[in-house]
């Protein structure tokens, strides 16, 4: 197998990731169907998304605690949407300690719930206020067709739940953890995602607002990466969450709730990997540097030896996640193989020349506009001074973050396409994969749901104001109506 | 309750324990009995210690995974002793999607089961050894009689999963752990551990040797703080964990899993807590110093406040988890108390004569021994020059950590009894909670049960040499029979 070329994204998009994930060891199906068993490769990414992410929350302001796994089945039915949504998900307890419980225990799909429930005993004034709290968990939810990553039976999450004061402090926190992911996404997983709110329809069911970030695969298909609800009062009143208000009456609190889970990895893979396999963006690369000695005879393997284990050292302590790759039984060709099916952003070889010339040769995993262009047909190949490499794999480094940013946004807005007003255009462009189309939507579920019948495409994003085009359509592309928004109609995962 | 006295540890030590957590805001009960909610307060312990773990488990080699939480019922029950300890604590899933499901699926005690069987995929030849595999996660036993963070029907832990190719190999992974675990209760929790080996009838259900950490608490009563498990062979055979050795023939590996858990928690609580709440050590404290502005005019206000967030910024600056206390609502004593409760280790006064003095007053949570001793009957307090400010803190929060470990060896030794050779004494002894209680053993199962049974005693632990007497009794204290072991009898959470 690992001499065998991996599926063609273009010919098999879907064998293709399953590829991709198998030969890089991120993970793999279980022996619970839907389960999946996250390998050290790709725990490791989950790691740093996990570190990344937790700084920000905590520099907003947030601090993280943790609810029960377990939920008594009565409080999922409280919220009326909520359960609408959530019953047919649900994994329920009905046995503990060799006994029938009285009530069922729910396997939390989402905390709202037994948090809310909580916050209401720890809040009698607007003192007690805002509540600012995160939980990194896991969550099972009943999913019939699962995808390693994008959709799991159980998943890992980050879910921020808090409580506050007025309407509008609810609604800013909502909009200030969109722009964290935001950020995030950006910043860290080089996945520019459009921003802006659900229609009704998609919303979280029991939340008064959705926002979302939306991510462009390269089938063309969207997916949802992360989002923050505005819940309104909504779980507030079915659990008594009420405290004395500034003006000394009894008001119901304000709730947000925003995640965003192992979903993202799976986004990760979907936006960067080519046909030889993962690519990671580097800062959230568990292995940003590979060493790869190169030698024939034994006096050049302790030359060699001694070189890379020299570079090795001096990486390691400049606080670059490098491996030395002295594995005896393979041939340096099997390890580039394996390094760049693994998606390690960069490949180093040291060869008995590179020693006497005190060189190395770097290869990006993907080719760096800012670098000397690479012969045709050939990989990019770096030729770097020892006495250089500190400087240069920091910024090699860096220039591969932003590389795949632009070649992200680029191909995104390559399979932009603005200015739909025929509804006949538009179901051509969805059959065959266009990718983000905007057009004019008058605001109706029937129209919604017209076009999700017939095309399965749905809204995902009615976009904020920066992603929204010069000119927004000035009718609906289904009824003709006059539009309200101008919003993004894709097939999605 | 905020003026209320606690109780004390003399008088109820199961109130007072209850009533420490509730006044830290460490945890309290939820909706769904048995399982606790752990209030950031009491996490921010948690992650501190998970982070100081996370890191000696990846510097002796081991990555981070993560498994299913469900497993099949038909898993768990593979292992004859391990179906037998478990069975009886199972949480059983048997509706899911709406549906009954064909086989219930259990939420995972512990996670051998599921990742041996993962494992036997994995490993074909002996190159494919060692596996060194680590996971954060929660899970569920069915228990009766909880108590915040000591025995929770839910909890979170870390379980450590290792496969090897000879006995001796996993003897010494599970033997490295044992001294992980060691140096972390000493270094980090201040809580001075007997380690050695448990008896037959304690070992982990499915082990061929447990190894265990057994604290001390103030109560006399002992606390298992975390276990290491050589499993022998015994979950390879049954998951077919095979591998072709060296030799070219198929054999079994050797595994041993390790876990540590939120227990340690309330172990911590036990060991280092007093009359006045909540005492941290200072490497596992999520505040280690607070600063309480003292004034009465405004314009005493503004010189004080001044003062007070310069030092806050200079102390945060050098890496000090420092808290600035600004609310208005509360007087300086209520801040004291308040501060005292949640066990900060250092208490800063900054007022008026402080700020003309260019000094502070430091209040040490415990009184350390290599400061100047306080007034009878009244608090330490040091006089600190503002100067002085960025050495001084850090030593004294050193010498907190040294003096509460120092502490708890002087407890532990004034409460360890060595060479009982009467059972009449020694029965006196558990009566009356006399500590750790060193006696022979000759090593049956029925000379162990008969404490157990007349006493509620058990033996905790075969100590390791280290820890042993300097005369090992000769008889067994039971039956009077030789003595195969010296060990460790107590009454036990």
């Amino acid at each position: 197998m690992a001499d065998e070329k991996l599926p063609k994204r273009s010919e098999d998009f879907s064998a293709w990731y399953n590829e991709v994930i198998a030969r890089a060891q991120l993970a793999e199906h279980s022996p619970v169907r839907g389960c999946m068993v996250i390998r050290p490769n790709g725990y490791g990414i989950w790691e740093l998304m996990q570190q990344a992410l937790d700084k920000m929350f905590k520099d907003t302001g947030h601090e993280n605690a943790y609810f029960p796994l377990l939920i008594p089945l009565s409080f999922i039915t409280k919220e009326a949407a909520h359960v609408e949504g959530f019953a047919p998900e649900l994994a329920i307890v009905t046995k503990g300690g060799g006994k029938d419980l009285e009530e069922p225990l729910v396997i939390r799909p989402t905390s709202e719930t037994i948090i809310y429930s909580m916050y209401a005993k720890w809040v009698q004034s607007y003192r007690d206020l805002p509540i600012l709290l995160n939980q990194w968990a896991n969550v099972v939810r009943w999913e019939m067709r699962t995808r390693l990553f994008l959709r799991t039976m159980e998943f890992l999450w980050q879910e921020g739940h808090t409580a506050h004061e007025t309407e509008q402090e609810a609604e800013e926190e909502a909009i200030r953890m969109l722009g964290v992911y935001r950020a995030f996404m950006y910043e860290y997983c080089a996945v520019p995602v459009l921003i802006g709110l659900k229609t009704d329809s998609e919303k979280f069911a029991g939340a008064l607002r959705t926002y979302t970030t939306e991510a462009l695969m390269q089938d063309n298909k969207a997916l949802q990466n992360g989002t923050s609800h505005n819940l309104g009062q909504n779980f507030a009143k079915v659990f008594d969450l009420q405290f004395q208000s500034r003006a000394g009456t009894l008001e119901y609190a304000w709730n947000t709730s925003w995640g965003v889970s192992t979903r993202m990895i799976g986004g990760l893979i979907m936006t960067h990997s080519d046909d030889d396999g993962l690519v990671t963006p580097p800062k959230l690369a568990p292995v940003q540097l590979a060493i790869v000695p190169i030698y024939k005879t034994d006096a050049e393997k302790i030359t060699v030896m001694e070189a890379a284990e020299e570079v090795f050292r001096e990486m390691k302590a400049a606080g670059i996640r490098v491996k030395l790759d002295d594995r005896d039984s393979m041939s340096p060709g099997a390890k580039f193989f394996d390094w760049e099916s693994k998606g390690v952003p960069l490949r180093m070889e040291i060869g008995p020349k590179d020693v006497t010339n005190n060189t190395v040769v770097i290869v990006p995993r993907v080719e760096l506009s800012k670098e000397e262009p690479p012969k045709p047909g050939r990989k990019q190949k770096l030729f770097v001074g020892r006495m250089e490499l500190l400087s240069r794999v920091p910024q090699l480094l860096e220039r591969l973050q932003s590389q795949l940013l632009e070649n992200a946004i680029a191909r995104r807005e390559a399979n932009s396409i603005r200015g739909v007003t025929s509804y006949d255009e538009m179901a051509k462009l969805i059959e065959r994969d266009a990718g983000f189309i905007y057009a004019g939507w008058c605001g109706s579920a029937e129209c919604e749901a017209k076009v999700k019948e017939e095309t399965k495409a749905t809204i995902r994003v009615i976009p904020v104001e920066e992603f929204r085009s010069e000119k927004p359509p000035a009718g609906c592309v289904v009824c003709g109506g006059a539009a309200r928004h101008e919003v993004v109609w894709s097939k999605s995962y």
